[in-house]
């Protein structure tokens, strides 16, 4: 399950909207997904680097034999990046602020999902960290971590991620909508479903007007004080 | 309502425990409510200030007119600790970081709840925002952005702002039990309740262990995707 937010910013009066998601897809063959956060201009560096058809020999994410292969690919571009602007951008005071998540399956081999940082290092994710979180993280965390498992089934996976990323957005300006949802099922080999979710897309509608009712309910269902008697 | 943990850390290596909530309280009077985030050293040193009996003349928590006074008065304390500490803090680098939040009434006037920063200033909540946070916050307010409200009961609250903080004490080291909770009733002008809950407490325990299978069911309660054609 990969989901996406739209919102970019360079602080409160500089706000708009940015597709942080990557699809690289040659359906039955392989099918790869690029998250990005952190700054646009390094981002869309990143992303115009690994989509450059000028060297026919650079290794893509269409060709990597794996994908810690491609992994290492992004890993690369991130380096390329930093070589080329790092420097420019120490002299204004900003942070050399990008990571990414990538993930998919390549045929034959099973599928693997992969945090790629600024520095060009990665890790991958195991049973226990079954899930990355990339840019405004702290908010939508706890739900995450209370509900994804190896086993959650992908639309709950999907339900619950939907939720997070909701719940970042009603706390924080630098997340916005639409979101964009992208599931990709072990075996499929192509973008099993794809959604774009807006304020008034009625499955976003129902889970934001309706989760903190569920909530409240929840809460209410909790055990009682002692003093309450309940 | 008022929920405070004992966790203090000065990085991975010195993990400890301390009070962070103080108590004012003249029972029929007074009570007020001090919690206070940040640099341990400079909390308690505020803390040791606003309960400095060497002079009479000083104004406290005790005796001040209103809680806006009392407001004031931890601010001035702040300011003290910061003309005597901050430049050598700054020597080593260090940051001067600390923030409170009181809260509490004093007889005759409605009770009131602020908020203090680091330079001495201070806000007060309002019907649109009726709770504060200080520390490690962003973990944990999503659910209180979709549940606390002016009407919210006040054992509601209470168990809301529990979920919220461990939720935050699942996702961060740097936040750990135990917790003390205090509830005040508008008009008691004395603590209403009091408990610290520990991992083993069993509104903790059950909270801790219940509340990942509701969030559960309350995904699974979400609308469907058009493709799951339910």
């Amino acid at each position: 399950v990969f989901l996406s937010d739209t919102r970019t910013n360079a602080g409160v009066d500089h706000v708009s909207a940015a597709r942080k998601m990557a699809v690289f897809e040659q359906p039955g063959e392989r099918v790869l997904v690029l998250l990005a956060a952190g700054n646009l201009a390094l981002t869309q560096a990143v992303m115009h680097l690994l989509a450059d058809p000028s060297d026919p020999a650079r290794p893509t994410l269409y060709n990597a034999a794996t994908m810690a292969d491609a992994a290492r690919i992004v890993g690369d571009a991130v380096r390329e990046v930093h070589r080329r602007d790092a420097l420019s951008l120490a002299e204004f005071s900003v942070d050399f602020n990008c990571s990414f998540i990538l993930g998919g399956q390549i045929c034959g081999q099973g599928p693997r999902l992969f945090m790629i940082y600024a520095a060009g290092n990665f890790v991958e994710s195991t049973r226990v960290s079954p899930y990355f979180q990339i840019g405004e993280s702290k908010y939508g965390k706890p739900i995450l971590d209370r509900i994804i498992r190896p086993q959650t089934r992908l639309e709950d996976a999907a339900r619950t991620a939907i939720v997070s990323l909701d719940s970042t957005i009603r706390s924080n300006l630098s997340v916005g909508l639409p979101v964009d949802l992208v599931l990709i099922r072990t075996g499929d080999l192509r973008i099993s479903q794809r959604m774009r979710l807006a304020g008034d897309s009625p499955l976003y509608a129902e889970i934001h007007g309706s989760w903190s009712h569920k909530l409240e309910q929840a809460v209410a269902s909790l055990p009682g004080f002692p003093w309450e008697g309940r």
